[in-house]
């Protein structure tokens, strides 16, 4: 396989040697393993067409919509791949979900004084209450327990109540949208439970109904799932400020005991950076024979904490996405890795076995095999928890030099992270003014929401992320990058003020006077929903644009999971242009795929499209900016 | 194909005959289209083992266990098979729970005076109540209203808050069993939550602990959302109480006009025979000249109407189950289908084209290609939109008349149904004693928890169902059936006195005595919840047996979707024996299969039993009634 097919990334691809050469199941292999006859993009056609179902006895079915061929109980193929993709949406909401009811969790524990955090943002708090339409007497406490009160008591009604948290953020276009479209959503719960049913057997069939079911349930995640859970991060741990982060696998030195919290809930990251940082650790670990004790980012969990804390040399840096997780492990620099929620991959305790270290679910979500001890991450015990995963750390140091041989020499770079709605207004000194005029004025000619995972299908690692990244600023697009796709393009260099000389003339103009990088790291997956917040700030600092005619796209180039879908689903909703890769498993769907890439814009606004190739898709992506832009006048 | 792989009926063989000949796609035709090569039960091996995955973007994938070969991101056989299974058990819980959430709103309405219903059962309500600890002061709607905001308040538990419901109705040896294995549950939104995000991409990829999170929510749908339900009900529209109810095809007269109420939910059934009952009414129809207006049960929404309601000549009878849909659409009898939350096919608007009856969703779940006209029911609303869809109905009939040339001539037959724990109570004269002694003496072996739906794998419409039955009552096992599996034995006959001539000498002696079936009509398959119950009174009326040693087994010998599996799964984790039919799509991983035949024994005390061939699947099932005779010395 050739190198770039592995990863974009040279450290990475130094570390398949290595994994290789060690005997190990390695994701590049098992892609390739699945491929039909040579080809390892090649796999069923019926499975990646989504014309396919296993939900019954009477099946598994195809379905061929040329020959009207339907399932046995009568679906049709567009039925079963809407079907199909309403169900990865459902499970994309609800880990979407279940992060927010443990930062809600951990903020109630706060406010009674019982975990090892503090509300760090009275301010934010305060305004998002307010924005939220409750009482913000008292305390900042007494603010926050109203604000939980509140939020989950919106997650909880039926899909028949409407939704207060979305009432109160969601932009006046989108809202009037939605009611027209009968998709202006109940509570989270409520939605997952209506949407979840309507996949039964012999429930909903009807490819329509399943997409608008799909794209009101999104509605509710972006609102109560992202928005409650990031802003609630930010009061207890710090709204994301611009700064400097040490980035790829040369940040793990094998000398110093390495702790890597992995997943996407950052509470005991957080924790055990506090802990590490007081002195004693240190002493504990400087003990055991290591030069000290660190605690280093990684995937979505890792984006969560860095965008929020600056470096040190104990929180010490940040690897890289999720496929660069067995590199990580087998870089023999690992003595804890701390799982929680989502991200760690099955077979990660055979490289805990191989390179030993501590493989330790934190979440009750996360299980592997053979692996039986666990320290589920409870808020009023987070403190304690902290430490005894340091513990462990240390107590693996030393086996793990006498038994491990480390790589070494592996690329260490920089990205500037921790751009945020707040942090880009102070940028901007206070305004949005500065970037709209850009934008005005054609030297920015629009941005795109850069939301992606990475995936080994059609490219190596971050390889079709890094390319598209690249072809949009040299079109003179600003990108505001989310999720693992974040993480190739900091790991990649292009979150760096330097990078502004692969932009386009205009906005490397912009960048300069700014001081700015040409894509601003923003956040995780999760950070969608700040984002869709931003782009409706900006609508509203444009005299109230819709959302849909706003020079304003999407672009996942590599997604992977299902809190992708749902992502996408809820760009679309949203009424934005959104262009992904791979192209997804409906292409046995012809009316399908009809409504999602030509006849939703005139339901939505919003448009599906897709194009494997990165000039041509950033094409397109500059083309509806271009035609937003006649129709502004701009 | 041969009569029987169509269906066990002669009714719905005779209808085939015409739908065919009227060109129609039928759920016959396109299960042998599913066969690969000429084979009808021949599907991809990869789907029929359970060993293919299509979830993320690096996908699809396919796994061998034989050759360790994973998907990409490292699953095995075993956790890909289990992950998917949960995920069909996610479903199954979500569509439990939509209902459960619908009848709670109908008794809150009712408790208003806003709905068309009332209190009818208000001992049931009473004891009930104190069964779950409540305060029963006050009227029977304030006990009523505080019953929901209880539930309601349960549901919402996340799952690490310890559900009150099960907590007040589980046996005791089954909560120490749970707690130990850390599935005793939270509440159902918040297990439905954890459940369902463990199932992205990179999060649970063990086998064991998938399952176990299966079992767990397996608990708290049968008591949270199956009991709840069930018992609210029982309280709104009566206890089941033993009748008898015309049965099979033949209750269609294409002179009266037809409402066909189609589902699960029972509410805007119940609100048509209430107005349907008033001579207005029936006035009404024959001015449109029509006989008179009938509301025929069909499916579960059917059976929950049937087990409460006596027949008379407007409620006048019950079809079948959901594999006689097409049969009843075609019969040129029915002038409106009302479909309710489940079990309406994708294909009945074509139906509804060419047979010329109104096709009217009446839950916000249901949704058809080409079919605008709906109507969600509305508790509040009830009554008036019971009103809009017979008014529909009698509009309908007119040219339904003159259009389509009706089928006549089908069978007519009885069955004795509305057996329910009150019920079998006072016909044992108030005591389960009468049936502990003939368990005792071995008159009556033990007993079967008979639920089912109808599927078209391995034999035709209930062929298997109907067999499984008869082997059993021939062996002296009483059979408690429950679901579309009912309607299977209620429509061949064996639901009636009568058949005790197909039991055992013990057992007919039992049902000569007490004057009963040997098969005792229990419901729909919601009622998995109430037999639950049941079978932990009959282990506190022998002084406290644990669950698992009880001569009592399950049978799902044709379960067809989502429901039937959450079914299983909570019947092992209750710790029964029990024997399903098709062969799961499980085949694939060995280790699953070790753990669901044979280890689970020693976890829970349940056990997965699977068999095509009803003699030894009866043996099987008897051997362990035999085992367990033994084991407590009767």
């Amino acid at each position: 396989m050739e190198k770039e097919r592995l990863s974009y990334h040279q450290s990475v691809q130094k570390m398949v040697e290595r994994i290789r050469a060690d005997g190990m199941t390695n994701v590049w292999d098992r892609f390739a393993a699945q491929g039909l006859g040579n080809d390892p993009d090649k796999r069923c056609p019926f499975c990646m067409g989504g014309v396919r179902c296993d939900l019954c006895s009477n099946g598994p079915c195809r379905a061929d919509a040329q020959k009207d061929k339907r399932g046995v109980c009568g679906i049709k193929a567009d039925g079963m791949a809407m079907r199909m993709m309403l169900l990865r949406n459902i499970l994309g909401t609800s880990t979407y979900h279940y992060h927010t009811e443990q930062t809600l969790r951990t903020l109630r524990a706060t406010v009674q004084g019982q975990s090892p955090f503090s509300i760090r943002e009275p301010e934010k708090l305060l305004n998002f209450a307010q924005r939220l339409g409750l009482d913000t007497s008292g305390s900042p406490e007494d603010v926050a327990a109203r604000l939980c009160d509140f939020a989950q008591s919106d997650f909880q009604r039926l899909a028949h109540e409407p939704s207060l948290i979305v009432e109160r953020l969601a932009p006046a276009d989108r809202k009037e949208c939605w009611r027209k479209l009968d998709i202006f959503p109940g509570g989270i719960y409520g939605e997952m439970l209506r949407a979840t049913s309507s996949c039964l057997t012999n429930v909903d069939g009807y490819y329509v109904s399943l997409a608008l079911k799909a794209m009101r349930m999104g509605i509710a995640m972006a609102y109560q799932s992202q928005i409650i859970n990031e802003y609630c991060q930010d009061i207890l741990f710090g709204i994301p400020r611009p700064h400097r982060m040490r980035v790829d696998l040369g940040v793990l030195d094998p000398a110093y005991v390495n702790v890597v919290p992995n997943g996407h809930e950052p509470f005991l990251g957080f924790a055990m950076v506090q802990l590490a940082r007081d002195p004693q650790w240190q002493e504990k670990a400087r003990a055991a024979g290591a030069k000290g004790l660190r605690v280093i980012a990684s995937i979505e969990t890792g984006q969560e904490m860095i965008q929020r804390w600056e470096m040190d040399d104990v929180f010490y840096g940040f690897t890289g996405n999720w496929i660069m997780q067995e590199a990580v492990l087998a870089s023999g620099c690992v003595d804890l890795f701390a799982c929680d929620m989502n991200c760690s991959m099955p077979v990660d305790p055979l490289y805990a076995e191989k390179y030993h270290f501590k493989l330790i679910p934190v979440s009750d979500l996360v299980a592997f095999e053979g692996v039986s001890e666990r320290l589920d991450y409870v808020p009023e015990e987070a403190k304690d928890q902290a430490a005894q995963l340091l513990e462990m750390a240390i107590a693996n140091f030393p086996q793990r030099r006498q038994k491990v041989e480390p790589v070494t020499g592996l690329r260490t770079g920089q990205a500037v992270v921790g751009f945020s709605t707040e942090s880009i207004l102070d940028a901007l000194g206070g305004s949005l003014d500065p970037l709209l005029d850009a934008m005005k004025k054609g030297a920015i000619r629009g941005v795109a929401g850069f939301v992606s995972c990475t995936t080994l299908r059609d490219t190596g690692q971050d390889v079709h992320s890094v390319r598209m990244a690249k072809e949009l600023i040299k079109r003179d697009i600003l990108v505001l990058s989310m999720g693992c796709g974040n993480a190739a393009l900091q790991v990649a260099g292009l979150c760096l003020p330097e990078a502004k000389d692969l932009a386009g003339p205009g906005l490397k103009a912009v960048c300069e006077a700014l001081g700015v990088p040409p894509v601003l790291s923003y956040g995780t997956c999760t950070d969608t929903g700040r984002c869709a917040d931003l782009v409706a700030a900006v609508s509203t600092a444009l005299g109230g644009v819709a959302i849909p005619d706003l020079p304003v796209v999407v672009a996942a180039p590599e997604y992977m999971e299902q809190k992708a879908t749902i992502d996408a689903i809820f760009a679309l909703a949203f009424g934005l242009y959104t262009y992904v890769n791979p192209i997804p498993n409906v292409t046995g769907a012809p009316n399908l795929v009809k409504l999602l890439t030509e006849e939703l814009s005139d339901v939505t606004g919003g448009l599906l499209n897709v194009n494997p190739h990165p000039e041509e898709a950033a094409d397109a992506l500059l083309d509806h900016i271009e035609k937003n832009r006649k129709k502004l006048g701009i």
